[in-house]
């Protein structure tokens, strides 16, 4: 057991682009089943991003990419105009499925003008969209790894560390780092309703890893603080805006103010650090999703009869009540990393 | 839609005695379906309390009352030596089945006591049980309408209300005198995972009252607060110290601290009261069931396969982050609670 086993670690285990077809690893059935699902239009992976077959803001992002080269693919031989028209259309509709993660309307728009040009130039432009994506990936791995490098200074031996959702593969390399730091942590997993990231994703990896993992409701994560077992929160986040604050899966705000409550420090694995473009938190859009969700689990009705739901699949912790953002950088502070990161304005 | 459509809103509605059988309906599968279970032995009815088939621990303790009856009611030919001895043994069992509840031991030890001085004189100890348990439900019917009526004060026109768990026919009444008194609520039902409380018996009783309900899941009370959605916390409590603290669902504590945060004022419907033996909130043993509970959702697998879960079904709420106790006596402070009800200890 290590990180080898655990597939999650690297967005490129589980999606791929292959004889104009874009493969995904089924999170909604993984990791009980390894299904692949293949798409060949843009419109199949739109629907894919926001049907919860791959989550996570990079990984979303990374599919959306390869989306849009299909669409590339597709109007390779039209005229420049009518070109790029018809991608400008795929590229509102990706970008469009889940608007909250940092990563996806930048780097949809980066792919956008790259195919752009390129089919200006009479070259490929789904090839082009494609390997520059595949080389966007491998750099998010090594960012990854590094975040949780920088991560893994901050565990203690003996550590329990509770988490929220799926926090990436910077958790996973966190937490192998730490161990090769002697030091040995226990892991809580939220089970994260409705979608069950933590329950299934990420503790089926830590599993993997061979670390100890425990799986908890997402009404206790307080009362295991209340007793003591839990010394650190950590989770990742799907935006940082440049003023400190962190958006995440729905949950991540409730166990910082019960963390900040119980003396406990939330760390966040920041990955590559803020959205400069998000300068507040009032900037960021929280995804509503179709409030059906939350009255079904795993495709069994748990909500009453004639009841409606409600589905905010994302919610705002401020600074005051994060400790540390690890990110490829080092380890920073909520107030700082805004100046920290200034410098990406004029990059 | 009212009061009387609410099933749950009396014990009396839910679990009955007769002919020598004790009817359950069954909370797993209400509101979807009305099923009855049918229990002939004290070993039937002790699994049923255990396997949630009724919850809350009022209907719990009249359960185990019944159960007791059904005990009783074999045992009644035995001489009095024998008798006494082998309901001691029903009366041990029924006692274990759910530790948290305030209600439980001490109503089966009176109902011990009671079977056992009827079974001297000759006469039914079943029958005295069942008329005794049959007149403790009628005054707690009455003692709950109490408790909704002084909550229904506290509450203001435009509340948003956020529950947890099953708070049983006090959250009905509470609703019910507030719109009389021209205070319309809305209530967020938290859906109570494992067993889901809050999106089936909370969201279906509130619907049958023609009051607009909304499920969401147990990660997103603090966000509702945030956005100015709730106005009050509003739950039951399974047990009340004489030192102010309360034991409920475990989740309870954790929205009361996201509560305290916000400034929203938590008020825990307290029924008739502390359990006046149980002084300090250490005295409480908080029921640990079932890991493998936390791994299933209605019978469909949740946890990835071969990670363990932790169910504390529990958790201790302080006095600190408590607004309000309602009981059918009146309204306290948390702080006065114990001194209010010290009467009892000599009663």
């Amino acid at each position: 057991m290590g990180l080898d086993d655990a597939l999650l670690i690297r967005t490129s285990n589980t999606l791929k682009y292959e004889d104009n077809r874009v493969l995904m690893l089924d999170r909604r059935e993984f990791p009980e089943r390894e299904v692949w699902q293949r798409y060949s239009t843009y419109e199949q992976v739109a629907s894919a991003i926001e049907d919860m077959v791959i989550q996570g803001a990079g990984s979303v992002a990374f599919a959306a990419c390869f989306g849009l080269a299909l669409a590339a693919h597709c109007c390779a031989g039209l005229p420049n105009a009518e070109f790029k028209r018809k991608l400008a259309q795929a590229a509102k509709r990706l970008k469009a499925t889940r608007p909250t993660g940092e990563y996806l309307v930048p780097l949809v728009d980066k792919m956008f003008d790259l195919a752009v040009e390129t089919h200006e130039t009479g070259s490929d432009p789904a090839l082009a969209v494609v390997n520059t994506t595949v080389r966007l990936m491998e750099e998010d791995d090594e960012l990854t790894r590094k975040c949780g490098m920088y991560a893994s200074y901050m565990i203690d031996d003996g550590d329990g560390i509770l988490t929220h959702c799926y926090p990436g593969g910077a958790l996973l390399y966190m937490l192998d780092y730490a161990r090769q730091q002697g030091k040995h942590a226990r892991v809580y997993c939220s089970e994260t309703r409705p979608y069950l990231q933590g329950a299934r994703l990420t503790a089926a990896s830590v599993h993997k890893l061979g670390i100890p993992v425990t799986v908890v409701t997402d009404n206790m994560g307080a009362f295991l603080m209340a007793q003591g077992k839990i010394h650190k929160f950590i989770t990742a986040c799907d935006r940082i805006t440049m003023d400190g604050h962190i958006a995440n899966k729905v949950g991540t705000y409730q166990y910082a103010i019960c963390a900040n409550y119980h003396r406990i420090p939330f760390i966040v694995l920041g990955y590559d650090g803020p959205q400069t473009k998000t300068s507040r938190a009032q900037d960021v859009e929280i995804e509503e999703r179709d409030p059906e969700e939350v009255l079904y689990c795993r495709g069994v009705r748990t909500g009453a009869p004639g009841v409606q739901g409600y589905y905010p699949a994302f919610d705002i912790t401020p600074p005051t009540l994060i400790g540390a953002i690890a990110t490829d950088r080092g380890i920073f502070s909520p107030l700082e990393i805004g100046r920290a990161y200034a410098d990406r304005f004029s990059g």
